[in-house]
């Protein structure tokens, strides 16, 4: 089949920090429950009604979006501009890969504080894909491709990794820079090369 | 001749003023001159000692680079990112393209304040070549081109404008949006396609 005609729906991230268990029982009390404000795209996954302050020695975040349900691991993805601005520099990796490594982030809820060591990334641009979207396009698990995004501030974004999972809502993620650098804003769709 | 070795050194621009003698008067003061802080790259510009505060009524930013000499019209050049944070939607263009049109930023220096109507331009990407420079490489003024950035945050930037000069130094302009969105620090080439 040719690629020419295979558009991808593109979703922008903002920020956002996903939580362990323990961490969000820290932060937000022991009993406490998430409360839902939205879902977000992929099933399952929601943003939480509570926020979070996360700081650096060099600046903050005051209001600091939650996207639940718990994970096993804390998480912070932000975009290199935020990273800047407190003065870190995270690796860039696909989100769920959580570095051990890296500059002490203070977390900040209601009930309590936690200092975290390591767990700030850049995401890596990707595509979610559910199992049949795949094979119907060809794309296989960690493969990279290239998507083409037109308009006056167009080009094209390498490196861009394939993820397959049989719940996965097929979309194309790139964070606030990469939207911002690209011009990309509501229904634009990328296009695979 | 072959495009394929053609690289041009990479320049990050982050938000800046440029500003009319009148404002700059207005600003720090009827005989006020401009100090030198550093050189930028092209022949002849500089950053000032002096900074400035804009503000709109949703945002603001405290210490803001002036790039002097003074021009005939005051602009502000800011990243998409940074109009997000001021709330205001200002066009793509060429810088020196001043739109007359837009939302109010207010300037505020150590004398006086300036409102400024429709100043603000996102800065479209380009390329900075000496007549000699262009001719060597086959660039026309105003002619769009392509250019390769390569890394894991790599890509193909479009619609980079061509701009010629004589006193140009051979430089491809991006914004800290696309730099960041690049992953670009340091001594990055872009390579024309």
């Amino acid at each position: 089949m040719s690629k020419k005609g295979i558009f991808i729906p593109i979703e922008v991230s903002a920020r956002h920090l996903h939580l362990s268990a323990a961490h969000y029982n820290k932060l937000f009390g022991e009993k406490a429950k998430m409360h839902l404000l939205r879902p977000v795209s992929q099933p399952g996954q929601f943003v939480t009604r509570e926020t979070v302050a996360i700081s650096t020695k060099k600046g903050s975040f005051s209001q600091v979006r939650i996207v639940g349900p718990c994970r096993p691991q804390t998480q912070f993805e932000l975009t290199k501009t935020d990273a800047r601005s407190l003065g870190i520099d995270p690796p860039l990796k696909r989100s769920g890969l959580v570095p051990q490594q890296g500059e002490t982030l203070i977390l900040k809820g209601p009930q309590g504080l936690v200092r975290l060591r390591g767990g700030a990334i850049i995401a890596q641009r990707h595509i979610h894909a559910s199992t049949q979207d795949a094979r119907k396009y060809g794309l296989k698990k960690n493969k990279i491709v290239r998507i083409e995004v037109s308009g006056e501030r167009g080009g094209v974004f390498e490196n861009v990794i394939v993820r397959v999972h049989p719940k996965f809502k097929w979309a194309f993620h790139l964070d606030t820079d990469e939207a911002n650098a690209f011009g990309i804003s509501g229904n634009t769709k990328g296009r695979l090369l």
